[in-house]
Protein backbone atom coordinates (compact mmCIF):
# COMPACT_ATOMS: atom_id res chain seq x y z
CA UNK A 1 0.00 0.00 0.00
CA UNK A 2 1.29 3.39 -0.66
CA UNK A 3 0.15 6.97 0.05
CA UNK A 4 0.89 10.60 -0.17
CA UNK A 5 3.43 10.26 2.61
CA UNK A 6 4.88 7.12 0.84
CA UNK A 7 5.60 8.69 -2.45
CA UNK A 8 4.77 12.88 -2.41
CA UNK A 9 7.24 15.45 -2.17
CA UNK A 10 5.97 16.77 0.93
CA UNK A 11 8.13 16.25 4.51
CA UNK A 12 5.58 14.55 7.12
CA UNK A 13 7.93 12.37 9.37
CA UNK A 14 5.93 10.24 11.47
CA UNK A 15 7.11 10.27 14.68
CA UNK A 16 6.55 7.72 16.72
CA UNK A 17 4.47 7.80 20.12
CA UNK A 18 8.03 9.73 21.75
CA UNK A 19 7.91 12.52 18.90
CA UNK A 20 11.10 10.33 17.03
CA UNK A 21 12.46 9.17 13.78
CA UNK A 22 15.36 6.83 13.40
CA UNK A 23 18.19 8.43 11.93
CA UNK A 24 20.96 6.09 10.44
CA UNK A 25 24.68 8.13 10.14
CA UNK A 26 26.66 5.97 6.79
CA UNK A 27 29.90 7.75 6.29
CA UNK A 28 29.46 9.71 2.94
CA UNK A 29 33.43 7.78 1.82
CA UNK A 30 33.13 4.29 2.95
CA UNK A 31 29.52 3.69 3.02
CA UNK A 32 30.43 2.17 6.10
CA UNK A 33 27.11 2.93 8.80
CA UNK A 34 28.45 4.68 11.50
CA UNK A 35 25.58 4.72 14.20
CA UNK A 36 22.34 4.50 14.83
CA UNK A 37 20.01 7.24 16.45
CA UNK A 38 17.33 9.06 16.99
CA UNK A 39 15.65 13.01 15.55
CA UNK A 40 12.45 14.83 17.22
CA UNK A 41 11.32 17.61 14.88
CA UNK A 42 13.86 20.08 16.01
CA UNK A 43 17.17 17.67 15.79
CA UNK A 44 15.90 17.26 12.18
CA UNK A 45 15.10 20.66 11.55
CA UNK A 46 18.62 21.78 13.06
CA UNK A 47 20.57 19.14 10.93
CA UNK A 48 18.88 20.68 7.47
CA UNK A 49 19.34 24.37 8.64
CA UNK A 50 23.18 23.57 9.85
CA UNK A 51 24.22 20.80 8.16
CA UNK A 52 25.97 19.30 11.47
CA UNK A 53 23.87 16.22 12.49
CA UNK A 54 21.89 17.20 15.38
CA UNK A 55 20.05 14.55 17.61
CA UNK A 56 17.43 13.68 20.42
CA UNK A 57 19.43 11.33 23.24
CA UNK A 58 16.74 9.31 24.97
CA UNK A 59 19.15 8.54 27.75
CA UNK A 60 19.65 12.47 28.75
CA UNK A 61 16.41 13.87 27.19
CA UNK A 62 17.67 16.54 25.75
CA UNK A 63 18.94 17.82 22.09
CA UNK A 64 22.49 16.61 21.45
CA UNK A 65 24.93 18.33 18.63
CA UNK A 66 26.68 15.46 17.73
CA UNK A 67 30.43 16.17 18.66
CA UNK A 68 29.42 19.16 20.83
CA UNK A 69 31.45 17.77 23.77
CA UNK A 70 34.33 15.47 21.74
CA UNK A 71 34.14 17.83 18.50
CA UNK A 72 33.53 14.61 16.49
CA UNK A 73 30.58 16.30 14.42
CA UNK A 74 29.33 14.87 11.36
CA UNK A 75 29.12 17.10 8.68
CA UNK A 76 26.06 16.51 6.45
CA UNK A 77 26.40 15.88 2.24
CA UNK A 78 23.03 14.39 1.81
CA UNK A 79 19.87 13.53 3.79
CA UNK A 80 17.31 11.17 2.65
CA UNK A 81 14.11 10.01 4.23
CA UNK A 82 12.58 6.78 3.73
CA UNK A 83 8.88 5.55 2.14
CA UNK A 84 7.00 5.87 5.72
CA UNK A 85 9.03 8.64 6.76
CA UNK A 86 10.06 7.31 10.28
CA UNK A 87 13.88 7.18 9.23
CA UNK A 88 16.63 9.22 7.23
CA UNK A 89 19.25 8.41 6.05
CA UNK A 90 22.58 10.65 7.24
CA UNK A 91 25.39 10.73 4.69
CA UNK A 92 28.25 12.17 6.69
CA UNK A 93 31.92 13.15 6.70
CA UNK A 94 32.99 12.18 10.67
CA UNK A 95 35.48 14.74 12.34
CA UNK A 96 36.45 11.82 14.25
CA UNK A 97 35.24 8.14 15.52
CA UNK A 98 31.75 8.57 16.07
CA UNK A 99 31.39 6.12 18.32
CA UNK A 100 31.41 7.10 22.31
CA UNK A 101 33.65 3.72 22.63
CA UNK A 102 36.20 5.65 20.32
CA UNK A 103 36.00 3.24 17.73
CA UNK A 104 35.19 4.61 14.24
CA UNK A 105 31.65 3.48 14.09
CA UNK A 106 29.23 1.84 16.23
CA UNK A 107 29.08 -1.67 14.75
CA UNK A 108 32.50 -2.91 15.49
CA UNK A 109 31.08 -5.96 16.22
CA UNK A 110 30.12 -8.88 14.13
CA UNK A 111 26.89 -10.92 14.71
CA UNK A 112 27.89 -14.80 14.16
CA UNK A 113 26.47 -18.20 15.50
CA UNK A 114 29.03 -18.31 18.09
CA UNK A 115 28.53 -14.81 19.06
CA UNK A 116 30.34 -11.72 19.01
CA UNK A 117 33.76 -11.04 17.33
CA UNK A 118 35.16 -7.72 16.97
CA UNK A 119 36.29 -6.78 13.69
CA UNK A 120 36.67 -2.92 12.20
CA UNK A 121 34.16 -1.45 9.96
CA UNK A 122 36.15 -1.30 7.28
CA UNK A 123 36.33 -5.12 7.00
CA UNK B 1 30.11 5.67 29.89
CA UNK B 2 31.08 1.74 28.79
CA UNK B 3 30.12 -1.64 30.08
CA UNK B 4 29.87 -5.45 28.96
CA UNK B 5 27.23 -4.69 26.49
CA UNK B 6 29.15 -1.82 25.25
CA UNK B 7 32.59 -3.76 24.31
CA UNK B 8 32.34 -7.29 25.18
CA UNK B 9 31.86 -10.64 22.80
CA UNK B 10 28.60 -11.85 24.41
CA UNK B 11 25.38 -11.10 22.44
CA UNK B 12 23.24 -9.48 24.60
CA UNK B 13 20.31 -7.18 22.54
CA UNK B 14 18.77 -4.02 24.22
CA UNK B 15 15.49 -4.97 23.03
CA UNK B 16 12.61 -2.43 23.58
CA UNK B 17 9.34 -2.27 25.42
CA UNK B 18 8.14 -4.44 22.16
CA UNK B 19 11.10 -6.31 22.46
CA UNK B 20 12.70 -5.05 19.12
CA UNK B 21 15.92 -3.53 18.13
CA UNK B 22 16.54 -1.57 15.06
CA UNK B 23 17.97 -3.08 11.77
CA UNK B 24 19.59 -1.24 9.00
CA UNK B 25 20.40 -2.93 5.40
CA UNK B 26 22.49 -1.94 3.44
CA UNK B 27 23.77 -3.21 -0.23
CA UNK B 28 27.00 -5.10 0.15
CA UNK B 29 27.97 -3.56 -3.18
CA UNK B 30 27.07 0.01 -3.32
CA UNK B 31 26.80 0.92 0.68
CA UNK B 32 23.85 2.54 0.13
CA UNK B 33 20.87 2.06 2.73
CA UNK B 34 18.34 0.05 1.74
CA UNK B 35 15.99 0.24 4.37
CA UNK B 36 15.05 0.28 8.01
CA UNK B 37 13.17 -2.01 9.95
CA UNK B 38 12.74 -3.46 12.99
CA UNK B 39 13.82 -7.28 14.26
CA UNK B 40 12.72 -9.28 17.38
CA UNK B 41 14.65 -11.85 19.09
CA UNK B 42 13.30 -14.99 16.63
CA UNK B 43 14.10 -12.64 13.34
CA UNK B 44 17.48 -11.78 14.58
CA UNK B 45 17.94 -15.81 15.18
CA UNK B 46 16.27 -16.76 11.91
CA UNK B 47 18.44 -14.19 9.84
CA UNK B 48 21.66 -15.52 11.44
CA UNK B 49 20.42 -19.22 10.97
CA UNK B 50 19.21 -18.30 7.62
CA UNK B 51 21.32 -16.07 5.66
CA UNK B 52 18.22 -14.45 4.82
CA UNK B 53 16.95 -11.04 6.28
CA UNK B 54 14.00 -11.64 8.65
CA UNK B 55 12.17 -8.50 10.58
CA UNK B 56 9.39 -8.20 12.69
CA UNK B 57 6.44 -6.07 11.31
CA UNK B 58 4.79 -3.76 13.57
CA UNK B 59 2.05 -2.81 11.19
CA UNK B 60 1.02 -6.66 10.99
CA UNK B 61 2.48 -7.73 14.17
CA UNK B 62 4.40 -10.63 12.59
CA UNK B 63 7.26 -12.12 11.45
CA UNK B 64 8.26 -11.34 8.10
CA UNK B 65 10.66 -12.67 5.75
CA UNK B 66 11.60 -9.95 3.28
CA UNK B 67 10.85 -11.11 -0.31
CA UNK B 68 8.71 -14.20 1.43
CA UNK B 69 5.56 -12.45 -1.33
CA UNK B 70 7.76 -10.31 -3.72
CA UNK B 71 10.77 -12.93 -3.78
CA UNK B 72 13.16 -9.92 -3.43
CA UNK B 73 15.10 -11.09 -0.35
CA UNK B 74 18.02 -9.91 1.25
CA UNK B 75 20.95 -12.23 1.18
CA UNK B 76 23.27 -11.66 4.20
CA UNK B 77 26.56 -11.24 3.89
CA UNK B 78 27.85 -9.61 7.19
CA UNK B 79 25.53 -8.51 10.43
CA UNK B 80 27.00 -5.96 12.76
CA UNK B 81 25.67 -5.23 16.25
CA UNK B 82 26.35 -1.35 17.66
CA UNK B 83 27.73 -0.28 20.65
CA UNK B 84 24.27 -0.59 23.16
CA UNK B 85 23.26 -3.43 21.49
CA UNK B 86 19.64 -1.63 20.12
CA UNK B 87 20.84 -1.61 16.70
CA UNK B 88 21.98 -4.13 13.64
CA UNK B 89 23.61 -3.47 10.21
CA UNK B 90 23.13 -6.35 7.68
CA UNK B 91 24.98 -5.81 4.53
CA UNK B 92 23.08 -7.97 2.29
CA UNK B 93 22.88 -8.61 -1.46
CA UNK B 94 19.23 -7.83 -2.51
CA UNK B 95 17.49 -10.07 -5.28
CA UNK B 96 15.62 -6.60 -6.17
CA UNK B 97 14.02 -3.70 -5.73
CA UNK B 98 13.96 -3.17 -1.56
CA UNK B 99 10.76 -0.96 -1.17
CA UNK B 100 7.60 -1.80 -1.15
CA UNK B 101 7.25 1.27 -3.64
CA UNK B 102 9.40 -0.66 -6.03
CA UNK B 103 12.04 1.63 -5.60
CA UNK B 104 16.01 0.03 -5.12
CA UNK B 105 15.89 1.36 -1.50
CA UNK B 106 13.24 3.05 0.50
CA UNK B 107 15.69 6.40 0.98
CA UNK B 108 14.20 7.60 -2.35
CA UNK B 109 13.86 11.02 -1.29
CA UNK B 110 16.25 14.00 -0.23
CA UNK B 111 15.00 16.24 2.63
CA UNK B 112 15.97 20.01 1.28
CA UNK B 113 15.18 23.15 2.98
CA UNK B 114 12.43 23.35 0.63
CA UNK B 115 11.35 20.00 1.18
CA UNK B 116 11.66 16.83 -0.32
CA UNK B 117 13.12 16.24 -3.84
CA UNK B 118 13.32 12.56 -5.60
CA UNK B 119 16.30 11.19 -6.07
CA UNK B 120 18.06 7.38 -6.88
CA UNK B 121 19.82 6.23 -3.77
CA UNK B 122 22.65 5.51 -6.22
CA UNK B 123 22.76 9.61 -6.91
Amino acid sequence: MTDARDTGLTLNPKYDAHGLITAVVTDVASGDVLMVAHMNAQALALTVETGLAHFWSRSRQSLWKKGETSGHMLEVRDLRIDCDQDAVWVKAVPAGPTCHTGARSCFFRRVGADGLMAVDAAD
